[in-house]
């Protein structure tokens, strides 16, 4: 693509890095910001530059936070004892939908993948192991994605604390409610039927 | 969706008013940017700032330009004589690719649209009509999308320049080069065979 304008290009770079974002989607959000107020752009500017330099991460969880402990971990309504592994705040604030979770989360920031050049060391898997070592955790739930590199990164936990009297569990993997048989992988189909529960049991709703 | 933080929420509040952004995939976006380094998002705020306060419309042609003049209407090769109607820098840079192009474009910055608010008094329609006046445009070539906006932007500049001595013209509609007819639209396929070319005219490539 040829530009009239050396900023216009540069804006439209600029935006085409992000994700998912291509250089004619690029252009199209740059040009819709130029027909809108400059107010607008100053808004959505310092707004990103204000998260990218203000931002703090919970000492405890490692969740994106305001403070310095978040609101979860602040709460002592919240079971210390019962801790659930997760990637990001996506899945936090997945998880806080349901209503169904008590206890405090453990943000990894990530999964390994050596495809990406992700180790354990770039996550935060340390100050983990040490919380299981003090003893405060009865139970860690894993939530990470069953994909290779969930399925990796759980297992490298796991080892880490293999010894210390703790429970772990993982989230059920089967058949989604409200779901057909028929179109389940075999897989998950295997799965929700390897691991099947009391009848009455999954009626109930804790 | 709740936010554990109030700059998360802003940020991700501000990208989400983006046309076809919606507020998953602004905090997608957003925590991308949160993993990059500090520069990534310094570079995208400033570039977009610059843009927004910098930049400068070219005083012939309305197209966004780094200069008074822009590169296309300051090239002393391009016809005056013939001027393309265009509704924004899209339009310009789709018709540049194609090199078929030898004169200067006008830019109107929309099409007349009573539904979002647009009249004939928000686009660059009176220097068009200037330029007209003063006896430099020859031919005029009509290049707005076929809607009814387009339709109406069309018809209401020729209204107003009705009487001066100039040729119209509007883009040729037709099937497009490598389409099948079986799956053109009616309205596309009638006009193509009512605006038929001659045969070696259709082949020569000017």
């Amino acid at each position: 693509m040829e530009f009239s304008s050396k900023l216009l290009e540069n804006a439209v770079y600029e935006v085409s890095q992000l994700p998912g974002i291509g250089k004619r989607t690029a252009l199209r959000l740059v040009l819709h910001l130029l027909k809108q107020p400059e107010q607008r752009t100053s808004n959505l500017a310092t707004s990103l530059l204000d998260l990218r330099s203000k931002i703090q991460f919970c000492e405890n969880c490692h969740n994106i936070s305001d403070t310095v402990l978040c609101e979860i971990c602040a709460n002592p309504k919240r079971d210390d004892a019962l801790v659930c592994v997760v990637e990001d705040i996506r899945d936090v604030m997945a998880i806080e939908n349901t209503g169904q979770f008590r206890g405090k989360y453990h943000v990894l920031g990530g999964k390994i993948s050596p495809m990406e050049g992700i180790g354990p060391q770039n996550l935060k898997i340390g100050t983990l192991v040490d919380k299981v070592k003090n003893g405060v955790i009865k139970e860690l739930i894993f939530a990470l994605s069953s994909t290779m590199e969930g399925d990796t990164t759980n297992f490298y936990i796991f080892r880490q604390i293999e010894g210390f009297e703790i429970k772990t569990s993982t989230i059920a993997r089967g058949i989604a409610v409200g779901d057909e048989l028929e179109y389940a992988d075999e897989v998950t189909l295997g799965r929700s039927i390897l691991n099947r529960v009391p009848f009455e049991g999954s009626l109930r709703q804790d």
